[in-house]
C-alpha cells in the first residue's frame, strides 16, 4: 500500500565518504524511502540528525535537484556566506549547476526530521571546504586534483 | 537563497479538470515550489485542502512516480479497495504504471497541509471513478472514449 512503514525500514548512519570526513557523519540516520516504495524516477530520504549531526559534508551537485522539508525540530541550513535556521514546514530547494554549497547541522539538544527528494545520482558533487569530490560516473570519491582516495 | 519563501508564492485553487469535475476542486489551494526553487528535474507542490477539500480526483499515472508527506492535520488517503489516515510525518509513495487509484480527502473540520513531490509530467492520467483521461503528450482532457471534452 501507498503509506510508506517507516519503523519496517533500516535506518542506518553509514556513508562512503573516505576518512576522515566519515567520521563527521555518525549523527546522520536515514532510511531510503524510494526503492520501499517503488519509485525509481528520483530518490527520497528520511533522515534524522542526532545533536551535533550534519546531513552531510558541504556540497552542491551540478547535474541533481535537491529538495528539502522540515518535519521535526530545527536545524541550521549552512550555505555559501550565510546561515538560515529551518523549522518544521520550512523547504528549501537546491538547484543543480548553483555553486553554493550547502547542508544542514543541528545545533540543538534535540533530534530534527527532514525529507529530502533528489534526482537519480549523476554528474559531479563538489565539496568547497575539503579536498573531495564524487565523480558518479566512476562511483568514486576523488581528491581535487583528480587522484582516487 | 534556498529556503523558500512560502508566502511570496501565490496559492491558487485553479484546476485544469473539466466541468463537472473541476467543480470538486475548490478546497485545494497549492504553491509549485519547484520553478520557485529553480528544480526542473521533478515537480513538489505544497497542499492544503481545506474541509472537505481533495487533492485530485483519484487517479494514477502509468509513467510519473509521485511521492507525498504530511506537514499538518489529517487527511484520508484513498486507494483501491481501502482507506488509511495520514496523519503529520506520514508518508506515501505511488510508483508510476501502479494501476492503484488514489487520492488524498480532508474529513476533519480543519485545513490540513502536504508536500507532493512528482516526476515531470508524461503519459496519461488515468481517473478509475469517471469519464476522464488526461493525455500528457496533447496536453488535453479526453473522455474514456478518446474523446476530447
Amino acid at each position: 500500500m501507498p503509506k510508506i512503514d517507516l519503523d519496517a525500514i533500516e535506518a542506518t548512519n553509514r556513508t562512503g565518504y573516505p576518512m576522515p570526513f566519515a567520521a563527521d557523519m555518525g549523527g546522520r540516520w536515514f532510511r531510503r524511502l524510494a526503492p520501499a516504495g517503488g519509485l525509481s524516477d528520483f530518490g527520497v530520504s528520511h533522515v534524522t540528525l542526532k545533536p551535533g549531526g550534519i546531513s552531510s559534508q558541504r556540497h552542491w551537485h551540478d547535474t541533481v535537484d535537491e529538495f528539502l522539508v522540515m518535519l521535526d525540530g530545527e536545524a541550521v541550513l549552512v550555505e555559501e556566506g550565510s546561515e538560515t535556521v529551518l523549522r518544521p514546514g520550512d523547504c528549501a530547494a537546491f538547484p543543480k549547476g548553483a555553486p553554493n554549497g550547502h547542508h544542514l547541522v543541528n545545533r540543538t539538544e534535540a533530534d530534527c526530521t527532514f525529507v529530502v527528494a533528489g534526482s537519480p545520482d549523476s554528474g559531479q558533487c563538489h565539496y568547497p571546504d575539503i579536498d573531495l569530490l564524487w565523480d558518479s560516473a566512476a562511483g568514486i570519491y576523488r581528491h581535487k586534483d583528480g587522484e582516487p582516495y
